[in-house]
């Protein structure tokens, strides 16, 4: 397997755990069938489309290939049937997350320099394609998003360190693609560690006086 | 009148009674003139306005003809002093929101298809089009999506079934005016059949146990 | 300093003075630091975005210039540790609001109409780029749009009657430089003047029969 192949089967799995989490989210809020695909799609999809509108990349990477878009359904139609096993699988499900997590910190970073952005810029739309998605579930769930809470273990951080070792790494002309790899395995190991150490991003400091 | 001409027409009024719904919306939120103008004009106008930003059509259509964006206020107008009696109009307004339904699914499929998208991608734009500026209404308006509620009758199922038809007759090379006027009537037959005889999407399988 | 120079300054004290506001809400929302950056960046950046988006600038000038993205940083920042003394700086923030509000609406207003759109959708991209970024805030603090709350005092009404004024001085020739700043000074001073006076914008007119 080539290492474009092994990125876009990533990328794929990536998409149905992405999905998986909107539609657990719909069925949790009560939603019909509409309400699951919806959010499969748009918690799977939202983040690279948000970047790719804006880097003016048309029609967005979600959109040119139909395997992107088929896959939320897949994933929205075994959730539909097997929520209850799905939602068991728990830890699985993290890891995959966090897997999807650096992967799409740094496919989504990559893009934004490649269409000749700034570094702030492009680790910017980074974390957004990585963590754009599960907002925009929250948000048509009418959840508090998860990205914000205090009791929440650190995501949008190591996505954020992430994203600026890659933006770093490209500017220098290091970014080979071991070190892409590297990039996306340390955001999905930090991550994880953060889940399994109970580390969480502070709220606002004099709150706490 | 030409085809062109009827659609054009078609066009505004679904515009209009879009926007009819964004202005109810927010008098039953209490909000100002401000948001009846802002819920109108995001009623009507957002779903289109999606699909013009995912396939690059710069402005969007919505943007292109002064008509589109004027509509709503007048409707926001009319609204705004007459609401007591819009909400009255009931059985009026469902069936021109089902008129609406049907011409911008088959609209926006068919201008995704023209920009050269593939089915799946057009299908979802046209139910995009379709569906998207009254789910940004209800987001704005912080109440659950209408969409994705179990207790409402079929609305996106009918915009589907009509974009797959669309869509596929486009590729067929059989999409003739007659045949894209079939699959609006069909859509809005569809979505007033749902209402009339009660049919609903279902909520997830296994939670029925 | 030249007009440009004056004009980009004056924008960065916008930027800066929307982002304060939008991690403000975020920690009465008991937000983390993520969430605080990214209410500070949405809030400051999210009209202007969404104009861009909508007429094809791409990037959008948030996007072009690393500083729009650098202030909100700052802004939050400092919110973060000061938020006690940001909070009580009250009419203050509300004076410099009222600047943001009308730079913004005077230069989103010019940039629709460089871009080659009419008047009525020129206004209205103007008003969306100096209220987008405050109603994306409170869509992901999952507050009431404050722009739509009866209790308000105006603030997109002076915007909106600012980006009239600019946008038939642009057709009719007449937008020196002068009449830019002084449209931007009058809505400022409109809005400031509604929250002297308190003056508010009705809600739907047979609600108060």
């Amino acid at each position: 397997m080539s290492p474009d192949t092994a990125i876009y089967v990533l990328e794929l799995i990536g998409v149905f755990v992405f999905a998986t989490s909107g539609a657990l989210m719909a069925i949790r809020s009560g939603f019909d069938v509409v309400g699951i695909v919806v959010l499969a799609e748009t918690t799977a999809l939202g983040g690279g489309v948000l970047r790719d509108v804006i880097i003016g990349a048309h029609p967005p990477a979600a959109f040119r290939d139909p395997l992107y878009l088929a896959i939320p359904l897949v994933a929205a139609a075994v959730t539909f049937f097997f929520h209850p096993q799905v939602a068991r699988l728990g830890i699985a499900v993290l890891i995959f997350d966090a897997g999807g997590l650096g992967l799409y910190t740094v496919t989504g970073t990559v893009k934004a320099l490649d269409a000749g952005l700034g570094m702030l810029q492009a680790v910017i739309l980074g974390v957004t394609t990585a963590v754009g998605g599960g907002v925009l579930r929250d948000v048509l769930a009418r959840e508090t998003p998860e990205l914000f809470k205090t009791e929440n273990e650190l995501y949008a951080v190591p996505s954020a360190i992430g994203a600026i070792i890659v933006a770093v790494a490209y500017q220098s002309g290091w970014l080979l693609p071991a070190a892409a790899a590297g990039a996306a395995v340390f955001v999905s190991g930090l991550r994880l560690l953060a889940l399994w150490r109970g580390w969480r991003a502070p709220g606002a400091w004099a709150v706490r006086r």
